[in-house]
């Protein structure tokens, strides 16, 4: 008899989290039931909110020890007893960290036929790029020639900003923790400047590729480079606080900057959740689609092969070693 | 010979101020150049924004030892060689702590013939006023039955927020820290509650007063009410960042709230610069006088007599020991 393959949380880590944190386990083959949906896994997508929700602090809620951990995925449609869905569709949905699935259509998109490679439907294409789409055109309100930062800026939602904000005319500085990716951002992304805060002091290189100020600071980090950006932000500037990296793998809340930068630049600061901007889905891929055939935004994904290597590419993921964005190939 | 008393800053205290850190000295009298006006001091108005100068930090410069402290004074036009002004006239500028001063017009109003008592010119129908408005009504844009909470609520702009909810259609949480502050707030101004944060654990405050979470919150202060208060927000809140006062006495700038709270809510943070909004000083005045006459609008000066006092003053102001707007007779 076929199993599933699933992953399920064994510890909730306190630092990184380590592959002995998650277990393989072989459970039964699920079976549709009325009005429900069989799917087989094709992509699984690996995000750093996941760190928060093993936490318990995401937004999303929790996942305690002994339940299988979540995520989006790309499925296929292998039997169906739901009028909107036929075997041989490929769907969008939160399949989880499982080889199959079954769901009563909660949540599950039929994939739009533009989007090629379908595994972009869950990196740029998808919820990280609705993210970047969402916080920087509707909550940055970016003009041309604005200076705008962005921090894990060769992950999916940080590429995205940073070329985003490149068609709409702005400036765009990248900072990233890899010279692979630095070299990416600068040489294929076509950001104007980027710097690895591992190597250089973030306040001192902020100053140094933005020296009339940030105009808009996207964060995906949180810590010591939201400090330091929002220490040279420009009057007026925009920031938009996206993911908090930086303290994912702490066990609590480190505080954040001084207010004080806020009142002296009379700055904007936003908190972004993606679940509000769902309406902007279609317009967003309308674009978004254009924007890649045209080759005007590029993109690199993490592909890991086999569902057994999940864990370790999440682990690899919030230790800052992915290069793009990270994927489970089934 | 008439002689023109001024108070010096001595030297820069690292907590908060004592009366032993400013000097009284004799000066010679002015005398008006061409263009110039000689004005005699009425009233002094005493701000923590000066604390600020004083360390250095102020947005709009430092006072150094051996200076004279700056601040906004209503005067008496004594003299005048410039065209807009007359003896006799009373005006609104940045005279100092002097008994006279003379200027070359810049920065000088002559006094709206509503405003009365004409201390109020420094205070709700002054800076600390349209600061309060300009914030409160073009910043956190409240909607009728918003939970409003404010704090140093029964100073100038504190008070002014307030009321000026109540007459929005907003619910009003006031934070104070004395029982007659508190007890002005709720049987005069028309706060709906408040509480003293010395005597009770302002999280636990926040969550008692705002059990459905805070609208907007408008911070005089930073510090831990700031932290309590980013904690308790309802989703969609806007947060003022108008003041620091905990920080004031402070040598280096302590941390803030952790930026996951304004994530959290989806909230939207503005640093308000009340430089920002003279613009709206003519709206404003219009509407506050009208609220001052038909009593929706109360107020409390706390008024020293003479300018050898003002040090003592502003120590108790700077350690929350003043009641209402804090203003000096001369």
């Amino acid at each position: 008899m076929k199993t599933n393959q699933q992953i399920l949380l064994k510890s909730r880590p306190d630092a990184v989290p380590a592959p002995s944190d998650f277990k393989l386990v072989d459970g039964n083959m699920p079976v549709p039931g009325a009005g429900e949906i069989l799917c087989k896994t094709e992509y699984l997508s690996l995000d750093p909110y996941m760190r928060g929700q093993i936490n318990g602090r995401h937004i999303s809620g929790a996942i305690h020890p002994g339940e299988m951990m979540r995520g989006e995925t790309v499925s296929e449609v292998l039997a169906s007893n739901h009028d909107d869905f036929s075997p041989g569709d490929f769907v969008k949905h939160f399949g989880g960290w499982q080889a199959y699935s079954v769901s009563d259509g909660t949540g599950m998109q039929k994939l739009d036929g533009r989007i090629s490679p379908r595994s972009l439907a869950l990196g740029i294409l998808g919820m990280p790029g609705l993210t970047a789409y969402a916080g920087l055109v509707h909550l940055a309100e970016p003009k041309a020639g604005d200076t705008v930062l962005v921090s894990a800026a060769s992950g999916a939602v940080g590429s995205m900003v940073g070329q985003i904000a490149k068609i709409m005319g702005c400036r765009v500085i990248g900072i990233a923790g890899q010279q692979r990716k630095m070299d990416w951002l600068t040489d294929v992304a076509g950001f104007d400047g980027c710097f690895n805060y591992k190597d250089e002091e973030p306040s001192e290189a902020i100053k140094r590729l933005c020296p009339d100020g940030v105009d808009i600071y996207f964060d995906n980090v949180g810590g010591d480079i939201l400090d330091a950006a929002m220490n040279q932000l420009a009057i007026g500037a925009r920031v938009i606080l996206c993911g908090l990296m930086a303290q994912y793998n702490t066990d609590s809340p480190p505080p954040g900057p001084n207010p004080g930068t806020i009142i002296r630049a009379r700055a904007i600061v936003k908190g972004l959740v993606v679940y509000d901007h769902f309406d902007k889905q279609p317009a967003f891929l309308d674009k978004a689609t254009e924007w890649i055939k045209s080759g005007q935004i590029k993109y690199v994904e993490d592909v890991t092969n086999g569902l057994s290597h999940a864990p370790d590419a999440f682990c690899r993921l919030m230790a800052g070693g992915n290069f793009g964005k990270t994927i489970v190939k089934l």
